[in-house]
């Protein structure tokens, strides 16, 4: 079964709501198996709503619109679709029922425009709507079937569940019933383009497939397999993905709702050591990024964001001349930040940051962007030069994921 | 004008991704004075998205797709566009220059892969990317134009800024009828629904409108205006701004761009003053959004992020006795923090903020969701005690809009 989905809304085209519908509706048609190739959005006009109604019935078996279903003399998605199905309109009698129903619990007496929300293509099935007046619609003809949803996800999302759903999978089941699974394998510490270049072979594969997309900072590989059913579909996946595994080694640290601090902080935890930073560019992001995660105070003592040179004097005890010799942003400076933070704070691993988020105090010799990042462990300390590009934030964010990663490559090599 | 915006990749359609640019680029647009009827989404396949590229060319005047200009194999926006418009691809010196030097800088050789975003339809104009590698591209053809933007948004929205509003507007200069404009009022510290009563007979008002929507703890008020020009539309969301303005007081920090963050750090450099921060469940998050404001590094002087409890006595001075007596989650602790962090970290103004950030370690005293902030000014200390609601990582972001409020407030104060 092939869907499209058509959004209704002159406020989705000005950008005013951004569709969340859309996306969530995509993730449900694909847990059922249910290819989405196309997907549009038109504004509150019934002229172009029919244009783009028929050319996706031309195309697909199932039609879902999302919007268009309310009281105003803009939402206009119901008639439009009667009028392209050639079906008259009819008042459903439970969704008039309901709607006098909403009103009376709240004292107000409805208004015509309410009772239009009522109204259904002849051959349709209303849906009720439990959260409010807007109920949707599901019409079957000529072999082919419009679901219209309401436009809120409040009122979206339950409908889906209550409704669609069930109705859906009772249409796939049997003859050409397939399921869609899917997972995400999580790389750092490698670009696009060559973490690509190490699974080249993989990326031709049909069934599962396998694509790469950059994701602040990270790859990641979507592995999908369709098969009859989940198991099947699972089993596919984690052929592939040992295949992946393989070839990427220690730059895949997790997969679906894994983040890079949740690995890290699982690592420490099992190996019993505690964690501090010191941070000066970042900021406190990398403090902020671990303490994310549910459990992190079983092994992170804490951080000092030393910002200015005075604390990173007075709070880590970085001699003001190696300051002064070389500069705050050095290697020297990182490496004094990640000692003091290891011993004042009590920690087993200690990560120095210094650098230069921009967008203002850059030189020719020390760039917005470069960024010296310290791992102090037991046995020694080493630190890492890197120049990073993009906005200050981004900056940030990409010196968080390499010192976050020096301390899962510490950890994992650890007993090796 | 007419404009038509294709989004293409697999993960939109999937619903992995939501669609932000596609709704960015429709307020661009908008504010240009240029109409959206139609926005599509495809995936990453060659065949549909050519066909939906002619069916938008058939339409419109303006077409801008989104996404699919990586280095990858399924990457295909930029040789479909020139299949469909008849075009070659030929290499663009100016963006296969970038591309190297922007691998340069960083040590590494190119791949092959990197040097095919290079590429774009012979009679094309490449669009720099200051961030990644992915140039977009103008073709002029016909009496059509195609415009192709990356899909990271960090990355679409510099290119729009720098090279696509001066384009437009060059292009739509002295032809459009009419101009949409809009702002946004940002508010913090009180509820949507009690902020929307406080301008309940605004809401009425058609052109300019006023519409309200909570976003991250903060709501926001939208002020939308449709006139002849810009001046015009301008003037009228001044007016109903100042309106609202009027009713909702020091409840507004900001608009448009403007973060709590943002305008704080504009305040204290105002005034001459330096922050720090003690956090203990925020874990640095007040610290990183601070940073995150270029200039924060003329008063930020940095923070301790207390985890546990002898970091709070060693790095801030909180007596072990006050943590065993109240426990360190406390107004008494919160205080002492703020108090250590003043005077350590030596600035004007300190915050210190201890609380339980779930999921676990609540108890019927102290439930999950319980944080004491306290402010230490060169006046006094005062103490705060919040019960928020959510997630673990809802919790963190409530405790840090209430404790950068807590120093706003106190700066608005003074003098008045």
């Amino acid at each position: 079964m092939h869907a499209e989905i058509i959004s209704v809304g002159t406020e989705l085209l000005l950008g005013h709501t951004v569709d969340t519908n859309a996306a969530y509706l995509g993730k449900i048609l694909s847990s059922l198996g249910i290819d989405v190739y196309y997907r549009a959005t038109v504004g509150d006009n019934a002229e172009r709503l029919a244009e783009t109604l028929r050319a996706a019935l031309s195309r697909a078996d199932l039609v879902i619109t999302i919007g268009g279903l309310g009281p105003t003399m803009d939402d206009l998605t119901k008639e439009t679709i009667a009028h392209v199905l050639g079906e008259r309109m009819v008042s459903d009698p439970d969704s008039e029922r309901a709607i006098r129903e909403f009103f009376e619990r709240r004292g107000i007496e409805p208004v015509a425009s309410n009772l239009k929300q009522a109204l259904r293509p002849e051959s349709g099935v209303a849906l009720p709507n439990r959260v409010g007046t807007a109920p949707g619609v599901i019409v079957e003809k000529d072999d082919k079937i419009v679901i219209a949803l309401p436009g809120p996800p409040g009122e979206l999302i339950p409908m889906v569940v209550d409704s669609v759903v069930p109705y859906l999978d009772q249409k796939t089941s049997g003859k050409h019933r397939s399921v869609i699974e899917s997972r995400v394998l999580k790389v750092v510490g490698i670009g696009e383009s060559a973490a690509e270049d190490k699974v080249r072979d993989l990326l031709t594969s049909e069934n599962p497939t396998i694509a790469p997309y950059a994701k602040g900072g990270e790859v990641h590989f979507r592995i999908t397999a369709k098969a009859p059913n989940r198991q099947a579909a699972l089993a596919m996946i984690s052929d592939l993905e040992a295949k992946a595994r393989e070839r990427l080694g220690d730059y895949v640290f997790g997969i679906d709702e894994d983040t890079l601090e949740s690995v890290v902080v699982r690592l420490l935890v099992e190996r019993g050591l505690k964690l501090a930073f010191a941070e000066s560019c970042t900021g406190g992001l990398v403090s902020n990024r671990v303490t994310d995660v549910p459990g992190a105070s079983e092994t992170f003592q804490g951080g000092v964001v030393a910002y200015a040179n005075d604390v990173k004097s007075g709070m880590l005890g970085v001699p003001a001349e190696i300051i002064a010799r070389h500069g705050a942003v050095s290697p020297e400076v990182a490496e004094a930040m990640a000692n003091g933070a290891a011993e004042r704070l009590g920690a087993d691993i200690a990560v120095g940051i210094t650098g230069i988020a921009g967008p203002t105090g850059g030189t020719p010799e020390k760039p917005v962007g470069l960024v010296y990042i310290a791992l102090k462990t037991p046995e020694s300390v080493s630190v890492t030069r890197n120049v990073f590009g993009g906005s200050r934030t981004e900056i940030k964010m990409r010196a968080s994921h390499v010192a976050l990663n020096m301390v899962r490559m510490y950890l994992l090599n650890i007993g090796r």
